[in-house]
């Protein structure tokens, strides 16, 4: 069980720009700075940006920077937003689904509460959450400013 | 987000022989009413197998069968045993990870509490609760013995 590549990355994005405050930066830096692939975190930022996570502004000095205080940012609403299913088992999706016991069975509840469950915990918590120590953090990706 | 398609068969089969009671199965019947690949599946009855929850016989009337009762199989341990891992985001696997924060990141703690939250739902439920409804299942998979 896994958390898509979009989603991590969305959460290294949002996780590099609360630590380095109001300093916009570009998605070059970012993706250099967390070790992401360029192209994927542009995808990334346009879907923040579509979220009224993060906003981008062209030319000198542009980049990308935070639009929301981390608090107000929590993770459970983020992952809803970027994980492109929660298709936990092959019947979650009506189109695809080629098991047949799927009208009577009673499993896609229990795995709804257990979804729900996880993501309850996450709802619990915002980018505030992972941002308690932002020296730390700039340290570990090497932005030297404050 | 989803679970692995070997967690997923390994589910289906055990609500296929626990709705079919004592019949003993083969893989071919398995799979062919639950619609899944025979080739799979037999990997899948492998590991309930080493796991102990079914045993296996050859020859004529051989086949699949569970060995302990439903209620004895809760979700939640079936589900640690299947998933191949949890590596919810790439910094859970220190092997292949790339993310430069993992050593101050405060995201695993937090992923880690909500599966433990999601896997938590599944320990209070068991096979048995899979099958309340017996009639039904064996009519969806079209088989029409007791």
């Amino acid at each position: 069980m896994h958390l898509t590549k979009f989603t991590d990355n969305a959460l290294r994005c949002l996780i590099f720009l609360g630590a380095t405050d109001a300093r916009s930066s570009t998605v070059r830096e970012i993706a250099d700075h967390m070790g992401m692939s360029a192209d994927h975190l542009t995808k990334v930022v346009q879907r923040l940006a579509a979220l009224g996570l993060v906003e981008t502004t062209r030319g000198v000095g542009g980049g990308v920077r935070l639009v929301r205080e981390p608090d107000d940012i929590p993770l459970g609403r983020l992952v809803r937003e970027t994980e492109q299913n929660f298709t936990l088992v092959e019947c979650f999706d009506a189109a695809t689904n080629q098991c047949p016991i799927a009208p009577v069975c009673a499993l896609p509840p229990v795995l709804d509460e257990a979804l729900e469950a996880f993501l309850a915990v996450l709802d619990r918590r915002s980018l505030a959450d992972l941002l308690r120590e932002p020296r730390r953090l700039r340290r570990a990706v090497g932005v030297t400013t404050s």
